[in-house]
């Protein structure tokens, strides 16, 4: 897949690069200036590098107008393209680089809502949500083990049938709540067990897997959020240990210290909070380390 | 602008990379799979090489998504990003490689639009378009000379306030026409002297612009696309000598060869068509080359 070019064409194509990149020599934000003149190097190396068509380039400008189109305020490609190509956890990794044995960050998806409902310690964040009832219990502490009581802890997922509440058109607000860690660091509520799901592949996004055969399907996954004073902020999930679609997440969120056991529990078995369910439900601990800020 | 980081943070984001280029093999379109695996590995370098904040990831999609909203019918902003980042004159040069004398091409532009009116040779494609009226001739030939009888030539531009008729709301048609060449492969028509204008800069890309200090303002030019049965589609402009703009075009389409006397004749000057105006106009001549197609 090379194309040999003259040395005049190349002289060419690398003259229009500077003169672009000079362009904006203007710029006073310097971090502005960087991001925009390395964005330049990089763009024109990837034309220059697949020799790009006009119909491709086309094709390219085609598909940014229909994903700009399809966008709303409960739709976002633009954010699905950047999972799909891997970009939106690559931002996380750099992010959040790896401290001692702080908890992994993971990809924060389209579905996050600000203003979700309180529970409290042991509450139930489903909201009417439909599925199988899941405990969630665990610590919140720093990398020395120290508890951080009243970390905040945001939690949302998607029902039984792969959607979450925004994609519903009835302002409903189910599957997502905040609740804080005790003055122990200690945490637990009640959720519904996460169930794999596709991402909106109804769109342009969702063409392209397809074009390119690859399933628009996630993983199990129960999201989070935890924030605490002079602690870095986590954006991660957990997913389902066995869970069928597992590495082949179709935005690479998945990592191994993420991956959890969900205890299936039969019907009757007591709970934690010493209730006996009418149906099977499962158990999952999960103890969430914070980095200190600035890590 | 150097960060460093540590092995393994650095492996673990090349492994990303590595996963994510993986998920495309499955695609059975080699072209297809070639330019998304490229595409992934560019834009995480890029990523990687900028350490991109989470909020500017953030401000990224927000800027996509304020380009998708503004593109309409009459408006591609995603175009206009192309265009002043250079891609879209870098996709040209790619696809149109220097050939022998044959004529350099340049930006294709927003404003092209189908179905123009034809006009003889000699015929005026103003259609009621405000400017100095502008008298163009020259000659279509190959890179030997050879005249290229009836080759087609479809010619537009913006009026004296810098707008194309697709720009106004009353779905006039004006200042674009298409013609063909006659048994000596020669042409001639009266247009407008072109005059600088900025490309629509109420959107995203004329804030970006603002923010790192260009200017959106483009070279005076006219529109040329010219096809004729086995040459090369040549989609070029010709640019004003001694244009207030020049290189600081904001699309980067100036190239030296394609800059022009468009003469000043005084009122009254016999015009080539033996007539006398009431105002002042212009002249210019442009010879074009066609390359062989495939070349």
């Amino acid at each position: 897949m090379t194309t040999s070019i003259t040395a005049e064409q190349s002289q060419r194509e690398q003259a229009l690069v500077d003169l672009v990149v000079r362009s904006f020599d203007t710029c006073e934000d310097e971090r502005l200036k960087f991001l925009m003149q390395s964005l330049v190097k990089h763009l024109h190396a990837y034309l220059r590098e697949v020799r790009l068509t006009e119909s491709e380039w086309e094709r390219a400008i085609e598909f940014l107008t229909q994903a700009g189109h399809i966008t709303d305020d409960r739709r976002q490609e633009f954010i699905l393209l950047s999972d799909v190509l891997g970009l939106s956890m690559q931002t996380i990794a750099i992010n959040n680089e790896a401290f001692a044995n702080a908890t992994e960050a993971t990809v924060f998806g389209p579905f996050f809502v600000e203003g979700s409902p309180e529970v409290p310690i042991g509450g139930d964040i489903a909201f009417g949500a439909t599925g199988q009832a899941c405990w969630v219990e665990g610590t919140v502490t720093d990398t020395n083990g120290t508890p951080v009581p009243g970390a905040r802890i945001e939690v949302w997922e998607a029902d039984e049938d792969g959607f979450y509440d925004v994609q519903y058109d009835d302002d409903r607000t189910s599957a997502r709540a905040h609740l804080f860690a005790d003055a122990d660091g200690r945490y637990s509520f009640w959720a519904i067990t996460p169930t794999p799901y596709p991402i909106p592949h109804d769109g342009p996004v969702g063409q392209m897997l397809e074009a390119v055969g690859r399933s628009p399907w996630r993983a199990s996954h129960l999201h989070f959020m935890v924030t605490a004073p002079e602690m870095r902020r986590l954006v991660t999930h957990i997913f389902v240990s066995g869970d069928e679609i597992g590495w082949k997440d179709s935005v690479f969120g998945v990592k191994e210290s993420l991956i959890k056991d969900f205890e299936l529990q039969s019907a009757g078995t007591p709970t934690p909070d010493g209730r006996a369910l009418e149906g099977d439900w499962t158990r999952v601990q999960f103890d969430i380390v914070l980095a200190p800020e600035g890590a």
